[in-house]
This record gives structure tokens, sequence and C-alpha cells, in this order.
């Protein structure tokens, strides 16, 4: 075999582009074949807590992208209820003494430290903006990235005969990638509204809307996914 | 409660940094807390098939970052099969009907598609630069980005003790990505030997690495692997 | 409370009937209510292969229930595929060192012990009299009972969108068993075909089938099967 | 090949007796190899509620085999704790409308169907009898019959390195059956104390109590476990 070590070069494009200058060329290829809706949906709100929610209360870990995220979430949240989609709400807890925090409990030990979102406290509820209807809406605690991860969310789905899997959130590096990459790999056609996203800083939220944009799902305008749901004509 | 949504801008910090160089301030901090290794190791290294890691033979789909992955991944593999470490190969590959893509197969259909790499296909072969021990490692094919997702691979690290990962292989924004993530989200302490993973754009490169290393894994040099494979001392 | 240790007395049922008798009592029951078909069925034959199949063969891992066992699973198999419908294959199989059979390598190491089935070997082949279509029908190697466990089966099926999985093979007692749990688990309606399920000892046959029918799935006759394959229209 | 289907004649065992008898038999067979504990065991009770232990409360589906099960239960969870090995307690719990009981909630629908024990409704509720220590043990709420399926429980085993899993609870041919077959799948060495498990009928009892021991798990006093606890002496 001719080919040999001595050959090669890397190859890796280089860019000094940021990642928000290379979504931005990403979203505007026209050519892309988009993955699209399919026939049925459920909202997935992963991790709109107040620890990530509310910067006023935790301004170490709370952050806002889109002033309007919550607004956008609850929204689609509602108009999807309001047709018998299903919508489902995640947030993070950990057990008083972090036994089920995993590797995640092992590197710091302050108040914003991650498995020191305990159970039942403030930084694991929800954001008081939004109305979630617990007797209708499925409510998950996760102790882990992906909202797919170790809760019923898969077999509910599956249950449910949704094969579209919208995905709110944040951050956007973080539980949405996760969340994201699962619901691909379970077999989900996944899109995720831009408005409905959120990451502290800028180039890890495009770098990865460039990511899921490219590989694993649909990043869309929240009105794209409004409009879906208002045609919605119920289970055939 | 005085907060409403009139007091909220966004908080999203600004740059137009790279991702390169955004990289390179989060892996120099030299206050960040390491997740470090535990007691047993297992190398797994994602899809290092023809597909990826020949450029000469699939210009559109292969990609060299470091010129010496392969070696590297190669080494490191033998040193911990002379210590009795499991070691772990996955590839991709598909059903002739890509009946198993998944979302995959939905929106283009070129020799290049994702969705075409089929079982038995040059794409799917392993490069020959490795050293792969089919009596001893195990073996894997995979549809999905992580390697944890519809493989054993979680069942036989457990049966076998293993309390780290060490991720190798390519896409860093891709595979390499989603099995590190799964691999925390198990309960593994994921290492990310940085020698040994590869993608074709620098930007989706290091943005992952960034992530990698803030949340999931440790992202060190190679060396540091093979100095704690060297220091082994076999099952306490 | 008045309620102490000492009121209880134990309130299991006693009954010296044989599993067989015990089954027939509850599949004649005309108040049962069945879970029923659904939308859509995948077929998922689990390990028919020559270990388990051939008594000429492997004598003591080979069992024959209904003489017909394999002739029905082949039918209904075809009946399905012509319908387009998912027809699935799993057999067992390890590694040349039976790292990937965990717990099962510990306790003998005979020619017969199961984690003997090596990858490659004739006990790991499906029996010939039945026609696998591998270009079309989904094969997975399994370690485990279930032929949802560390297996693509559930990602399979639900982008597919299966609501219904008939489940034949063996043993009613292990395979079959497992597979049927998971399925219902998973979401699934699930369906035994009692002439396709097969096991050594007619007590671990018949309690598992009174299990499964009380709990987990319909136990029905193979014609009901191939009356509903026969009726199904496609995918609305 | 001279094998056909004419050559094949039924070789299933037969035999008249009770699956009691046939677990005499099995249990007393002096040949058999145990699987054997591990090095670090966690105590998984699956579902000890009061819709299942409170034959005075819900008569129509609780049940009691052996009447010192829960003081088994609460002995060797005491004393696992107090030597610091996992303690895990499961309950089974519904939304409201049960969106979340998948095929279980299409057949009956009554007060004692499964899928009406209500989150926070008295049959959800652990025994009073039982000590669990909240901040210490974990607890799950699960919807299907394993208590792996769509829970925490495997990332939280592997995380503290346990490899052996004792399951104790109902019934034996429901959750703990199935509890069992996940726990060796995932590669834990399982172990059932007879005293500890029960169920309403002696021949779902005996038969899966028989499939456990011939296939999956050590069927053992509770004396047994009580044993190994007592010699414990930390993690390695």
């Amino acid at each position: 075999m001719s080919h040999t070590e001595n050959t090669q070069a890397s190859t890796m494009e280089r860019s000094n582009k940021s990642a928000r200058e290379i979504f931005e060329d990403v979203w505007a290829n026209p050519n892309r074949a988009p993955f699209g809706f399919g026939t049925k949906l459920a909202i997935v709100n992963v991790d709109p807590q107040k620890s990530y929610t509310r910067p006023d209360l935790f301004p170490k870990t709370a952050y806002i992208t889109d002033p309007l995220q919550i607004r956008h979430i609850d929204r689609i949240s509602w108009e999807a209820r309001r047709k018998n989609l299903p919508v489902v709400w995640t947030h993070v807890a950990y057990m008083e003494n972090a036994a089920d925090a995993g590797v995640w409990g092992t590197r710091t030990n302050t108040p914003d430290s991650l498995q020191n979102i305990k159970r039942g406290s403030q930084r694991s509820e929800f954001d008081d903006r939004l109305r979630i209807d617990s007797a209708v809406d499925a409510v998950y605690v996760k102790q882990m990235p992906s909202a797919f991860h170790d809760t019923p969310l898969n077999s509910f789905l599956n249950w449910h005969r949704v094969d579209t899997v919208v995905v709110t959130g944040g951050s956007t590096s973080g539980c949405v990638r996760a969340t994201a990459v699962d619901s691909l790999s379970h077999g989900y056609r996944t899109i995720v509204p831009i408005e409905c996203v959120a990451d502290k800083h800028e180039s890890y939220h495009f770098a990865n809307l460039t990511d899921l944009h490219l590989k694993y799902a649909d990043v869309v305008s929240v009105d794209a996914v409004l409009a879906w749901i208002s045609a919605y004509e119920g289970d055939r």
C-alpha cells in the first residue's frame, strides 16, 4: 500500500471567524435540506428553572439570550397543549448529599455548584412566568444533560406516537444540545426554535446551533413552530 | 414581586474571538479543577474508519487534524491492552436499505451521505494502521453519534468495573462529543486526549473541546494518558 | 394506628395445580380484556438459532415445543415482510474470550455453557429453515435476555412508527419473556403467538405464558397474527 | 441435509408437579454453582408501597407471602445503610390522566387498576413500617416493571461502583423478576433474599423464583445477605 503517514498533513479547515459568523453563514445556506416536521410533535422544555432563568436571583448561573425566551416557550407550550400535543418539562435537582450527581459533584462545592441545586430548592423551581399544567404535562426531574437520560421521556413519546421533538430551554451548549442529539438518536425529527434557547456566552450558543443545524436538527424561528401547531388537525 | 420581563435584557457575553482563541483561554486556565482519572480506565475509539480517516479515498468525508492522530490512538490502545485494560472500537455502518439510519437517511442520498456507509463497505472499515485485536477488544457497529447509544458499551464497562473512559476518534463535534456526554451521564470520569480527536473545521473542533473541558471531561495531552497507563498496576 | 405486624398472615393463594393447568384457566377466561393490536406491527424473532432449535445438533441446549414453531415463525415473518412491516431477528453470540458475557460467564465453562456460543459459531447461526432477507430485515447480535437490551431495536421500531410488537422464539421463560416485558415498558402493544414460542420444560413455558397473558401481552394463536397482517392495508 | 421437519417431535419435558414442587427441587440442588456476591452491594427495594403491602387497605391488590417480609426488608436496608452501602426504594405512581401508563392504561379503569395509583396517593406511599432515610437513600418513582427502566438506577449504581444488587419487594412474578433480569443484563451480580419477595399466588411466586435461580440470580436466605453485610469492611 502506497498510503503512508508521511503523505498526510492536517486538512482541518482554518478560519478566524467567530462562532456567530460561522452560524450566520450556515443558517443562511439556501441549499441545506431540512429534516422537516413529521406528523405529531411534542414540546420538550429543558430546565427552564430559576437557577438558569433568573439572573436577578442567581447571577452566576442564570443567563438571558433572547429577552422573550420564556414568553415564547410558554406560548408554544400553551398552543401545543390546546391541540392535545404532549408538553414536557424537565428540571435539574439532586439529593441532599448529591449522591446522584455523579462526576459532577466532584470538582467544586459552592452554592453555585451544579450538585447544589437541591430537590425542592428555589434553584430547582420552574420559572414563575411559565404556565405548567401539571395535570396534563409530563414533568421530570433529571440529573444529567439530556432530557432523555434516565427519564421516561422516550417511552412517553413513543406511547403517544410522537415523531417530532421541539427542544427549548438551556443551555444551548449543554442540556439543549444533549437532548437534541438524543432525540435524533432515538428516531425523532428534531426542531430547535432559536428564540427559545439560551446560553451565557455567544460563542457557545452559536457554535452549538451550528452543530445542531448541520447534523442533528432544524434550527428555525419560533414562528415556524407556531405555524405548524396552528395547522395541526390532530391524530389522523 | 417586582420582577418583570421589562427589567430583563440579554446577559449573553459577547465576543469576537474565534472558537480556537476561546479554547486556548479555557484550556490554559490554571484555576480549573480537573475531574481526574479514577481507578480503572477503558479506551473507547469512536469511528476511526476509512470514511473519516482517509482523505485520499474519501475527500468529502474524511479529515485530518493532528497528522499523528491514528498513531496516538493505536499507541494508547496497545499500551492499555498490555495492562488488561479494556479497548473498544466503534464504527458506523447501515443496512443496505438504510432502514436503520433513522432521520439521517432523509435529507440527501449521494455516495457521501451518511446512510450510504454500508455494512461491509470500505467506508465502514477501520483504518489499516490500527492494530485491533478482535480476540480481546470489543468492536461495535453503531448508527448514531454516541458510542453508548444502542450498543453494549455501558454494560461492558460496568461489568469490567471501569470508572474512567478515554474517548478518541472523530469527529470532535459529532461522535466524540456525544460519546463524552453519555460517558459522564452514565457515571464515568471522561478523558479526551487532544491529539487523538479530529474534525474537519477548526471552529467545530475547538468549540466542542471548550464545551467538553468546561462541562464534561478533561481535555488532556495524550502523554497524560500514557503516563497513567504506565503507572497502572492492575485491579486493586 | 391499629395495624400491626401481629395481625398479618400470609394471604398468598395456595394451589397444587401445575403451571399448565393454571395457564389453561387463565387463557380460557372470557372476561380478560385484551391489550389488542395497534396500527402497525413488527415481528421480533428472538434467538431462533441452532443452539436452541436443533436438538439433533445440540441436545443439551435445544428444545422443541410445537414441532411447527419454525414454520410458523417463517410464515408470519414472510407475510409481514410482504406488507412492508418490519421483521427483526436476534441471535446470541459472545466474544472469543466471553468478555461480553458478564455474570453469565462466571458459573460453568462447558461447550454447552451460554458464554461459549461464540460469534460466527454454528450455535449462533439462525435455523436454516428460516428465510431471512438480510437486505431488508434487521438482524442484531445480543448478549442478554431482552432483544431490546443494548441493541438498536427500540430506535428502529420508533423510527418506523411501529406500535405493536409480535414476539416469537425462545425460550418462553427467558429471552421471550424479557423481550415482551421490555416491549410493554417501552410503550408497545405486545403479542405472543403461542405456537411460535418454545421452552425445554412445560412448567417454565406455561408459567411464563400465564405471567405474560395476565400482565404484559396478549397470548394468541398464530392465526390471529396472520389474520391481522392479511387485513393490514399499509401506513395510513 | 438430512435434517427435516418430519424427524422432529416436541422435546419439551412434561411434568404434573406444581411450581412450588419444582422450585423446591431446583433450590435444593447441591450441584448448582452460585453467581455469588461481588465486592460492593446495593439494596434495591422494589415497590414496597401500600397498594401492594397493605391488604387491610387494598385487599384486591395487596398480598402477603412471608409475614415478616417488611421487617426483613427494613433490616437489611438499615444494616446496609450503616455500612454506607447504597439503599434504593422505588414506588409506582402515575400522572392524574395516566398519560404515562402506556399500554397499562388501556384495559380496565377501576380504583384497583394499575394506572390509578396516582402520584401522591395513599396507594403510592411506602409502607409505614419501613425506615426510609430520604437524605441518604435514593428514591425513584417508576411506571414500568423494572426498577432500571427509565430511572437513574443504573447510573447511580455505576457511579457508586456497586457490582452486586440485592432485590426485594414485589411482586416476585412482576417487578422483582423484571428488575433482576435487568440487573443481570446491566452487569450486576444479583441476589434475591427469598423472605423479602412476595406474590399473590404461590404458582407465580415459585415459578419465578425457579427462573431467577436457574438463570439470573441467586435465591438465598435473608440471613446470607445479613452475613455478607456484617462482614463488609468498606470500599477497598
